[in-house]
């Protein structure tokens, strides 16, 4: 069974790391240049200030990505060195631990007493039962830090470049705009479709919604630069 | 016990949605004025690009929060009716899963028959059981979808104008850039420090993080606006 939980622990973590990177990374830049191109009239300011903050945001949130997963780790690391302590050095404090879990789920003492009995036999299974069921501690795959940092990077800058193609290609920021709003509102709505398959919350529900997010955050920033504009 | 845990749950949730707002907020938008700095002449673009950026920012992150609430709150309650069906359904597979979840523990069946019965007497904490150590879900507070988008975008904006008040008060774009990165670095440090000591991972540690974080973004950012201002 080991295999198979950590596998899919590590895939459903993957997809997620896409997701965080892709929905940001389709919304902000996005954004940004819809707000600034209604406010600067040269589209390769929008361009240069739409590559900085694929810059900007790629590496702080992969590298945000990179110390939360770190600090998974140690964290789960330090508990289990405490609990394996705490089973040699606090059997009787752990043992009670043990009944208060139960407890919550109104199983009296003698009946979970068979329970102990046979963890005591098992110290290590022991510790992995405290991390999972006192603490709802799962262990995470290792090297996972660095892949969780590369997966949202990467999905961050694929998803900032696809609102900012139409102003490399065209120069004019009205026309621009109007690609570009076409291409990111598609390309939201596919994302959308796609995680709400993957998720299990319905596809359509969920296309829409990230559709709504981008829309939103497109738009406060558009009406922000634009309103900003009236007062050089 | 379960007021307290819940509690717990939730100021550690708006704790986590504030480091999740500030930490974006002080880094992205502090990166991108930077790297614009670098590439235009005027501190009114920097500052515009800024507030759009924290516009869009701080509405896709709020928004993206208050969905992912949402979603984990529908997700714990259709799982909940699910699991409430089976126990009556289909008791012989639950009672299995029962078995299955103490065998990876090493705690024989004939130890753990007495906690299956237990929870036979109390369907409810049956149900709760499962809930917790099958699928390893918490209940989470009702009306956190609503707080959680709010603590997120207020510490994605408050973050985000830290960086920007330099260029408002200093027209000339490389002394403002200088202040800029002065007080968002003693910010970063400090946001830092403080999470380090919520967080329990050391303070110094955790300052010295934030600061690298911001940093790195802030100088890729500041490069790369740079290097294509060579190519107009």
């Amino acid at each position: 069974m080991q295999p198979h939980v950590e596998k899919h622990f590590e895939s459903s973590a993957t997809v997620r790391d896409i997701v965080i990177g892709l929905s940001d990374g389709l919304t902000v830049p996005f954004a940004l240049a819809a707000g600034l191109s209604g406010a600067v009239n040269s589209s390769r300011i929008v361009v240069l200030a739409g590559l900085a903050e694929i810059a900007a945001g790629s590496i702080a949130m992969g590298l945000g990505g990179y110390l939360a997963a770190k600090g998974d780790a140690e964290h789960y690391i330090s508990e289990k060195q405490r609990e394996e302590r705490e089973v040699v050095e606090r059997t009787h404090d752990e043992e009670e631990e043990i009944y208060e879990i139960f407890e919550q789920y109104s199983v009296p003492r003698e009946n979970a007493a068979p329970v102990l009995a046979a963890l005591k036999q098992n110290p290590s299974a022991w510790v992995d039962f405290m991390m999972r069921f006192e603490l709802g501690l799962e262990e995470p795959p290792p090297g996972r830090a660095h892949r969780s940092a590369l997966t949202i990077a990467m999905s961050y800058i694929a998803g900032g470049l696809v609102p900012l193609v139409p102003y490399m290609l065209v120069f004019q920021n009205d026309a621009a705009l109007r690609y570009s709003v076409l291409v990111t509102l598609i390309a939201l709505a596919f994302f959308g479709a796609l995680k709400g398959r993957i998720v299990g919350s319905g596809w359509f529900r969920s296309a829409l919604q990230t559709v709504l997010i981008g829309g939103v955050a497109a738009g406060a920033a558009y009406l922000l630069a634009r309103l900003l504009n009236q007062f050089p």
